[in-house]
């Protein structure tokens, strides 16, 4: 997983704001330098920061906070595999706008020629029905400087692709779920990806740039963790190339439902660092982690604490004591995010990031 | 100000619980060991972290939520003075009891002989009542090892007295205010230090140990900063010696009602860091700081940004600029903890400390 830190020991001392477009007034091209040579600069497109039209944009209902984030990092990490970070500055999809994609994300239909979704059967019973199954889209701009002026010379798509198709029968009524397998999902995602990109080549914007797609697989509303990736392909100008399969996997730790843990020394070693701060400190309502994996290897460990305390000498020991604990039960290769909070607020962040620890504690002044 | 931080960039891999008390077991006597040699280890007694049962008690109504936290850190950077991190570790005050401290808060009476705060003179005039000036009251513990076991070697009052009074006339009545000099604060706070003084010698448990007193004014409820410790005496073995005075002072910035800066280079500074995060980011809903000076040096600041924006990207390449303006703009010698964050969630914290930028983006995968 694209972990998107910005971690910055002592090295954006002299980090400034890069003009370019021939151009310094801050009224035309600048870029936001990322600190760490694997995150992408950001272009400030008229001295602004340009949000993407389609951003948020939703075929079905699905209330799983999770997925959005992960939608956006899993897609800036498979770009980076096409587009390095040393020639690439980011910016948020420009090209493909709202009522393109509401029209794309909708059913196709005599009104709507141009929808991705399959057109409706007239059934509403969950198995017999044509659900849903393109939840959600993203563009991602890559661009270089050419001749002084930035240009669009890639561009990376995510295909959202529903596991579970939510719906009503009637407007405001109960909700159904239509489960749609992970064969559907990968055919479906590749029939949407190829008429997306041939749409794109269409468009004299793009032309013949480097398009990247990644099929998300979108995690339903209970899971407590986020989608992942499950495909990517990469068009160099014409149609799409072959798919390399992905095989990240999100877990809730401890296991839940009486799941099976994807690497149970993993689950063990998070069971002991739980054990072991509970031990200490008593007054702990709840220590979960979302592990990350790539295959059976965990990748990286996001870590909740929530804490019936706040008393700064008390937070500022437990965060010490977390710190410990962490380095010494949980698996070292892994990158940890350790949240520590209570119901009102954030607390204190324990991260170790390629194997370095870092600690804060909030509002300690 | 004491900033307790946990800074720890890479010195932390070989942390480890030490025992103490000449027994292995986690039963008895363990400690947390800070990253940090300005910090301070903490004592685990009985293999848990014990709070002060005096904590949060108060004498009068005010909810100035940025006290409470100044409170302490202030008392345990006065502390350092006196009691080495290297010798010392630090506990929770565990000699006063919530019964005795509630007793001394309240005012003098025939049922209450040991009342701190003076008897009623019957008025509730604002002007002529007897205010309540002794608001709250720190105990922290100070041991050091002697012959394999941890034993109370220091001991840190801190002593809170109100700058406003805030009253009821009747129960659930209107609240009314006394507002109370800097002299009385200076002249009852250093009449109740003795008093405490004078009763811990009485304690066994405290005999002849060296005492810190820290007098602290409470920032009223209105200001939007902590309040500060203004005064402080060691008494080394019996009374309390000569009083030192401290110039702590904090500043909202930009200033409000028209307050003059405390040094307007470093307004000045601030603003010009919000004017330059804001044209690049215009959907900012606020950027204010709390400023921490000793005197008119700039310490350090706390800032607060609230965004409209939550999308990783976007929350990403924010956070960059603000640092790269931050590294530009504001004072160079402050230490900074800079908060990102939406109306739900914190979403990403920048800091700088002695010199070292750190950023982090929650939630990124």
């Amino acid at each position: 997983m694209c972990a998107l830190l910005l971690s910055a020991c002592g090295n954006l001392q002299n980090s400034s704001l890069s003009s370019g477009g021939g151009d310094t007034s801050k009224s035309t091209v600048q870029t936001t330098s990322s600190s760490d040579s694997s995150s992408y600069d950001v272009l400030l497109s008229g001295g602004k920061y340009k949000t993407s039209p389609i951003s948020g944009l939703t075929a079905a209902d699905n209330s799983n906070q999770f997925n959005s984030r992960s939608f956006e990092s899993g897609l800036m990490s498979l770009s980076k595999k096409q587009f390095s970070t040393n020639s690439y500055v980011f910016q948020e999809g420009q090209v493909l706008s709202a009522s393109t994609v509401t029209n794309w994300l909708a059913r196709k239909s005599k009104k709507n020629s141009s929808g991705l979704n399959p057109a409706s059967n007239g059934s509403t019973d969950e198995n017999k029905r044509a659900p849903m199954y393109f939840q959600q889209m993203l563009e991602e701009d890559y661009l270089t400087k050419q001749d002084g002026k930035y240009k669009l010379a890639g561009m990376s798509i995510g295909i959202a692709m529903n596991k579970i198709d939510y719906y009503q029968k009637k407007q405001y009524g109960a909700t159904y779920k239509t489960t749609i397998s992970t064969e559907q999902q990968k055919e479906q995602g590749q029939r949407i990806a190829q008429e997306v990109v041939k749409r794109l080549r269409a468009n004299k914007q793009v032309g013949n740039i480097p398009i990247v797609v990644g099929l998300y697989s979108v995690a339903p509303e209970d899971t407590l963790v986020g989608g992942t990736y499950f495909q990517y392909s990469v068009s160099k100008s014409g149609s799409l190339g072959n798919w390399s399969t992905l095989n990240y996997k999100n877990q809730m730790l401890p296991t839940v439902n009486g799941e099976n843990a994807i690497n149970s020394s993993d689950s063990d070693a998070f069971t002991n660092f739980k054990d072991n701060i509970q031990d200490y400190f008593p007054n702990l309502s709840g220590v979960t982690a979302q592990a990350h994996y790539d295959g059976n290897n965990l990748k990286s460990m996001d870590v909740t604490i929530n804490t019936q305390f706040d008393g700064l000498a008390q937070i500022t020991s437990f965060t010490q004591f977390v710190q410990q604990s962490a380095s010494k039960y949980l698996p070292s290769g892994a990158d940890l995010d350790i949240n520590i909070q209570t119901v009102d607020a954030q607390q204190a962040v324990v991260t170790r990031t390629n194997g370095k620890f870092n600690s804060h504690v909030y509002n300690a002044d």
